[in-house]
C-alpha cells in the first residue's frame, strides 16, 4: 500500500551534495510534514508514494537551497548609496550617517522584507544577518517563511538598537530566549569586528556561547589596515588576539578574512573554524582576497556570503558562486583551483555547518529540512547542456530559480513569490529610498 | 507642422553617453529610417515628431546598445567543455580535438545563432568575432540583424577554414569585399596572437590593414607564459616584437593584455591603440588580470570583451561590466579605481572606438545608427533606485533588458526575439552539443 505524502518533485537532474556532489538523473525528492521522505527513482516513488502535489521540472536541476552565511539584509534599502569609495570613507560619509539618523525597527523590518524578497526569488532559503534589530529580522523571517540565522549584535560604540555592550548583549539574548526552538530562526553572536568590540565584551560573548552551544560571526581581517591597526594598539594581528581569547573554535564563522598568513590557516583549519567568504565585497571595497583554495586545503570550513546590498549591490548567491570559482583561481594562479563542485558546497553544506545546522539543511538527504530549489536549464546562455554542474556556476542565473521551498513551504512557484506582498514591499523600500536621497 | 517619424522611445531615465555619461530624466530619443533624429524633452518631441511607434518605458533606462569587442561566438557549442583546467591543456585537450573534428561551416553557424540570441537577450548590439569560418559569422549576423565586426582571421598552422596563412589571408579578404559597404557587417584583420603567427604574415597583414583601414586584433600578452616563450624564442616580449613589425598603431586591438608594464601601456596609449579587456575569460583560465586603471591613465582605449563561451561561460556584458569595475579596483588597490560611469564607457563608446565604429555607435547622438538598448529597474534586486547607473553596473543583469533596436530596427521586444526562431536554434544547439559529448 502507498504511503501519503505532500509533494514530489521530479526534476530531470539531481545534485543532493551528500553523500556526493554528482549529478543524477532519475532522482526525485519526496516531502512531507516540511522534511524529506525520499531520494529515489521516479518509478519506485510512484509505487511507494501518493503524493497531494506532484511538482515536474523535466528540464531543470533540483539542488539543495543556497545558504548566504553573512549579510546585513535591511541594507538593502541603501543599494548604490556610496558606490566607488574605501571602505572607512564609504563608512563614516555614507553609511554610519543614514544607520544613525534612519535606521529604526521600521527601517530593518522593510529593509529585510525588500532582501528576502530579493533571496527567495534567487533561490537563497537560509541567511545569516548580522544588524541592528535582530528582533525585527526574526520577525520578518518568520512573518515570510524564509530560514535565518540572526546575529546577536554586539559594538562598543552606541547604536540606535543599544548603548552599551551589556545591553547588546541582553537584548541579543531576549531575540535567544524568544526564538529557542522556532522551526526557522536560530541566533548566532555577532560581535561586529575585533577593533570595534572590547576584550572584555568578546570574553563574555565566548563563554555564552559555549553555554548557549551557538556560533560566534565577527568580521575579522577584512583590511590590511585592520591588521596594521591591532599590531599598533595591541601588538599583534587581530587574529591572534582572539585566540588568547579562547574564540578560535568550532563556533567561529571569521568574515571576509582577506589577510591570512599560512600559520593562521593552519590554526582556524585545526580549531575548526569557518569562514565567510564574501568575494564580491571584498572587491568592490578593494579589500583583498581570501586565498580560498589555501583555506580549503587547511581545513577550514568555508562558506558563501553576500555581505549587505550596500557594498555589493546583490544579494546574489549565484554571483558570489561565479566570483568564489573566478577570483580563487586567480589569487591560486590556477585554473583547477576552486572548481565548481566545490563553489556548489561551499554555497550548501558549508554555510549549513557554519551556521551549526548541518544537520537540517545544506544537503538532499532523508530527515532533513525540506529547503530545496529548482533551477531551469533551457534559456539560449544555459545550452547546450553539457554539463548541468557546470551551468549552475558558470552560466546560470538568479533569473533561472524557478521554485523554492522551505520546510516544504512552496515559496516561489514559477518565479512568483507566493507569500511575499511584493508590491507593498517595492512600495515601501522606494519611500526608504527618497528618504535617504533626501537626508 | 510636426514631422513624421519612425518612432519614439521613451524612458524614464536615459544615458547618452556622449557629450556626458550622466542619467537624464525626460529625455527621448526619436528614431527614422535606422537612425537617432534627435535627444529631446518628450513634450517637445510630441510637437515636432509624429511618430508611427511610441514605445513608452515609463520604468527603464534608455542606453546606446553594448559592444562586446572580443568573442568566438560559435564556442557557445563548447560551454561548459572543459572547466577548471589551465590554457595550454584546455586548448589542447579540450577545444582544438573538437574544432578540428566538428568545427565545419554549419558549427559555426549554429553557434553563431546561439551566440546571437544569447547576446541579443542581454542587449548586446554588436560583436566582434574571431574564428574560423567568418564568412558564415557575416552571414547569420545579417540574417539576424545584429551589428557584427568579422575577423579576417590568420594562424601558421592548418584549420577546417584554411591550411596556410595566404590562404587564411585570401578567404578573409573574401569576406572583406563581400560585406564592403554592408550597413551592419564590418571586418578586422584577426591574426591569432604572436606564438601562431609569424613575422612574414603579420608584416602582410599590417600592410594590408593600413590598406583596407581596418582594425587589427590579437590576443597579447594574454598569460605569463606566452611572454616568457616570447623572450626565450624571440629575445624580447610580443609587445616589443609587434612594435617593430610596426604593428602598434591606433588600428591595434591587443585582446587580454593581462601582462603589461608601465612603459608598454606608455608605449600603447601614445600609439592612441585598444585593449579588449576580457576580466571573466582571463580569471577562469588563471591568467592574471589586465591593469584596467593603469591602462586608462596612460591613455588607452579600453573596451570590455567577453572572450568565447568555452571560457566564461556566457556571453554576457553585464557580467563583463560588474567584473571590469570589481576586479580593476581590486588590481588597483583603490575603491575608486574603475568606477560605474567608466565602465559603461568601456562597454559602449570605448568599444566602438576600437573597432573603428564609434562615428556609428557606442553613444545617442543624433547621426548615429538607432542601435539602443531599454533596461527595466522594477525587480527586488534593483530597488531602491538610488544611482540609475549604479544599479546598471553592479545590481542589475541581462534579465532586465527588454528592448533592443539595431539599426532602427526592434530586435528584443519585452523580452522576446523578434527576429530568430529560438526553438530551432535550441534544438540545432542540443544536437551540436550530443555530438561534442560522443566525441
Amino acid at each position: 500500500m502507498s504511503q501519503r505524502i505532500d509533494a514530489l518533485i521530479c526534476p530531470r537532474w539531481t545534485i543532493a551534495v551528500e553523500p556526493d556532489i554528482e549529478v543524477h538523473e532519475d532522482l526525485v525528492v519526496a516531502i512531507d510534514k516540511g522534511r524529506i521522505v525520499a531520494l529515489l527513482p521516479r518509478a519506485e516513488a510512484m509505487d511507494r508514494f501518493e503524493p497531494d502535489a506532484l511538482h515536474d521540472r523535466p528540464d531543470h536541476v533540483l539542488l539543495p537551497g543556497l545558504v548566504n552565511v553573512h549579510t546585513h539584509a535591511a541594507m538593502t534599502l541603501m543599494r548604490g548609496y556610496g558606490d566607488d569609495m574605501p571602505l572607512a570613507r564609504w563608512l563614516e560619509e555614507r553609511i554610519r550617517p543614514i544607520e544613525l539618523n534612519l535606521a529604526n525597527p521600521d527601517f530593518v523590518a522593510d529593509g529585510t522584507r525588500l532582501a528576502v524578497a530579493e533571496m527567495l526569488r534567487a533561490g537563497t532559503t537560509c541567511f545569516a544577518d548580522m544588524y541592528f534589530f535582530p528582533d525585527k529580522v526574526a520577525e520578518v523571517a518568520t512573518e515570510t517563511g524564509i530560514r535565518a540565522a540572526v546575529g546577536m549584535i554586539a559594538l562598543d560604540f552606541p547604536s540606535p538598537w543599544a548603548d552599551t555592550p551589556d545591553e547588546y548583549i541582553s537584548k541579543g539574548l531576549d531575540v535567544h530566549d524568544t526564538y529557542r526552538g522556532a522551526p526557522l530562526v536560530s541566533t548566532f553572536f555577532a560581535p561586529h569586528a575585533p577593533y570595534s568590540v572590547s576584550d572584555a565584551t568578546l570574553q563574555r560573548i565566548r563563554q555564552l556561547a559555549d553555554e548557549l552551544e551557538v556560533p560566534v560571526q565577527m568580521h575579522i581581517h577584512e583590511t590590511a589596515n585592520e591588521v596594521e591597526d591591532s599590531v599598533a594598539e595591541y601588538g599583534k594581528r587581530p587574529l591572534q588576539r582572539l585566540d588568547e581569547l579562547g574564540l578560535l573554535n568550532s563556533a567561529l564563522i571569521a568574515v571576509h578574512a582577506t589577510q591570512l598568513l599560512g600559520h593562521e590557516m593552519e590554526r582556524l583549519g585545526s580549531a575548526g573554524s569557518s569562514i565567510a567568504h564574501c568575494p564580491r565585497s571584498n572587491l568592490k571595497l578593494a579589500s583583498g582576497a581570501c586565498p580560498v583554495a589555501e583555506a580549503l586545503a587547511a581545513g577550514i570550513n568555508v562558506g558563501l556570503g553576500t555581505d549587505g546590498a550596500a557594498s555589493n549591490n546583490r544579494l546574489d548567491m549565484w554571483a558570489e558562486m561565479e566570483m568564489a570559482a573566478l577570483l580563487g583561481k586567480h589569487v591560486a594562479h590556477d585554473a583547477e583551483a576552486v572548481p565548481a563542485p566545490v563553489v556548489l558546497e561551499m554555497a550548501t553544506i558549508n554555510g549549513a555547518r557554519a551556521l551549526g545546522l548541518a544537520d537540517e539543511i545544506g544537503s538532499l538527504v532523508a530527515g532533513k529540512s525540506a529547503d530545496v530549489i529548482c533551477v531551469e536549464l533551457t534559456a539560449p546562455t544555459v545550452r547546450p547542456v553539457l554539463d548541468p554542474l557546470s551551468q549552475l556556476v558558470y552560466c546560470s542565473g538568479r533569473e533561472h530559480v524557478t521554485d523554492v521551498w522551505v520546510a516544504g513551504e512552496h515559496l516561489l512557484s514559477a518565479g512568483r513569490l507566493t507569500r511575499m506582498d511584493i508590491e507593498v514591499i517595492l512600495e515601501r523600500a522606494d519611500q526608504w529610498g527618497k528618504r535617504i536621497l533626501d537626508a
